[in-house]
This record gives C-alpha cells, structure tokens and sequence, in this order.
C-alpha cells in the first residue's frame, strides 16, 4: 500500500510518499518534497497554494492512506491557528478524494520510528533515513518528519494486521 | 455591495447575507442561518460538509465580501484548533471565488455595531436585530455573531469610502 506522510505548516508542509509491500513489509520510498508558500503573500491565498499542491501530490500517487501529525499549541498562538488553518485544508483536499486519514502524535511518530519516544529529531531523521535506505537525511526537517509520519502509519497499519 | 459575514465553527458556522446601499448607506438582510455539522461524524467530513455548504452559500449570494471573526484561543485547545481547520476551510472556499476576505476581532465587531467595544453580548445581539430591522434576534447566537460581523465589515468599508 501507498502512504503519504505529512507534516503540516503554512510556510512550509513537507510530504512523503512510502510503499510497504504487504508480503515483506519492506518500505520503499517513491517521493517526498515540501510544498512552500511565501511569506507576505495573502494568507488566504497562501491556503489555496496548498491545497492546490497537496491535491496535485494525492492525485499523483493516489495513496491508500494520508498520515498527518496532530498539532499541539504551545508557545504562539497565530503560528498555531494558521497552521491549524493550513492543515484543514489537507484533510479537506484528502476527504474530498475518500482518502483515509490517520493521525498520530509527535510521540506516537518517535516510538514508532526508533522505538523510543523520547528520541530526540537528529535520532528521528537518522532512523528514518536508515529504514527508507536512503542515502541522506531528506531536507529541509518537515519533508524528514513527514517520512517519518508515514511509516508511523506503515507501522501501525501492520500491527493491526 | 453584499456582504457575508461568518461566525466560523466546526459544529455550527452562522452566516448571515446582508446589502449595503451605497447612496443611502442603508442595510437590508438578504439571508442568514447556520451551517451545522453533527458530533461524531468523522471530522474530515465535517470539515467537507462545511467547505460544501459555504461554497454553495457564496455561489448563491455571490457577495462582494466575505467578513470572517479572527480566532483567539484561550480555554480549550483541542476546540481551538477544530475551530481553526473548519476557519481555514471557510477561507478556501472564498479564496477560490475571488471573494475579498475581511477579518475582524471580536472587539472589533462590538464596537462596529453598538459603538461600546465592552459591550455584553445581549447588547451586541440587539443593536444587530435593531440594526436590520428584524423582529427576533436570529437564533442560534452564532447567525446572530455573524450578522453582527457583517454589519462590521459594512461599516468599515463605508468609513473608508
């Protein structure tokens, strides 16, 4: 099965695409990125720019899941409102094509990941690259999480199983 | 010019259509409601029978405006950031028709309509009522925020003009 993985943010959302093969459970990376918008443009239209780019990712692969982290506002309150705004929007871009989504907390993402859920980024980003056997660490550190996001979900899916 | 004022939520959004006479400067009510959504449903889809309805609400009426209340979170941030989702899904649809979009605080809103920025809801819900020279304050207290957040806009417009 095909998992998109997202970490979203209105300046920057990063994505990443992983397929497990059901017999092996081996995970194969087929795309991860980040879809930008600038800042100083109109923030409405910001949305639109993603959702039009997160539309263009979903109909590409045509994932059989969307895996997104869950937000928690800690510090600021506009950053955490326009980041919720923008991760509205992908749901929205996700459930208009009957993709099912998951959820997973940032802790959720870590044990998965490494095992142990208090691992910090750097051991995150390594464990992540080291599983997709990829050469580096994917930049910039949303498309990294993203990645990560999405074998959380291969993860949970399989033990399910 | 017609103007849409929303009171966004994720369990009920109110709306309210009103039209400002550019000579007299005189506001009519053209329409108003609620968008609501049940708890329980899976909230993506939420999030799309939202995104439906104000899509067929600004197709229908068209306006010239869209007047939409900024957020502030204070007690329950799990509400804040459902809140914020269903917000960033109001401003898409608009967005995606060209719609100008207007925020206001909730301060902002209170002094526009009753000239007291304290204003106590009761008040702000009367002078609202007074204002489009309806007989009933329109139920739930959402349509009625949005009717006020309307009116807002209308005003702030004019004193520009």
């Amino acid at each position: 099965m095909i998992i998109l993985g997202i970490d979203p943010g209105y300046a920057i959302t990063g994505y990443g695409v992983v397929e497990t093969s059901d017999k092996t459970h081996k995970l194969a990376t087929v795309d991860y990125g980040a879809v930008t918008t600038l800042a100083g443009t109109y923030f409405p239209t910001r949305l639109k720019e993603i959702y039009d780019d997160i539309s263009f990712i979903l109909d590409k692969h045509k994932p059989d899941a969307m895996s997104i982290e869950r937000l928690f506002f800690t510090n600021n309150q506009k950053t955490g409102i326009d980041t919720a705004e923008a991760r509205g929007i992908i749901l929205l871009a996700a459930v208009k094509r009957n993709v099912p989504i998951y959820e997973y907390t940032p802790l959720q993402v870590k044990s998965a990941v490494t095992g142990y859920g208090k691992a910090v980024k750097k051991q995150v980003q390594e464990m992540t690259r080291s599983l997709l056997g990829l050469k580096e660490i994917p930049k910039p550190d949303d498309t990294a999480d993203a990645l990560a996001i999405a074998i959380c979900c291969a993860h949970s899916i399989r033990s399910r199983q």
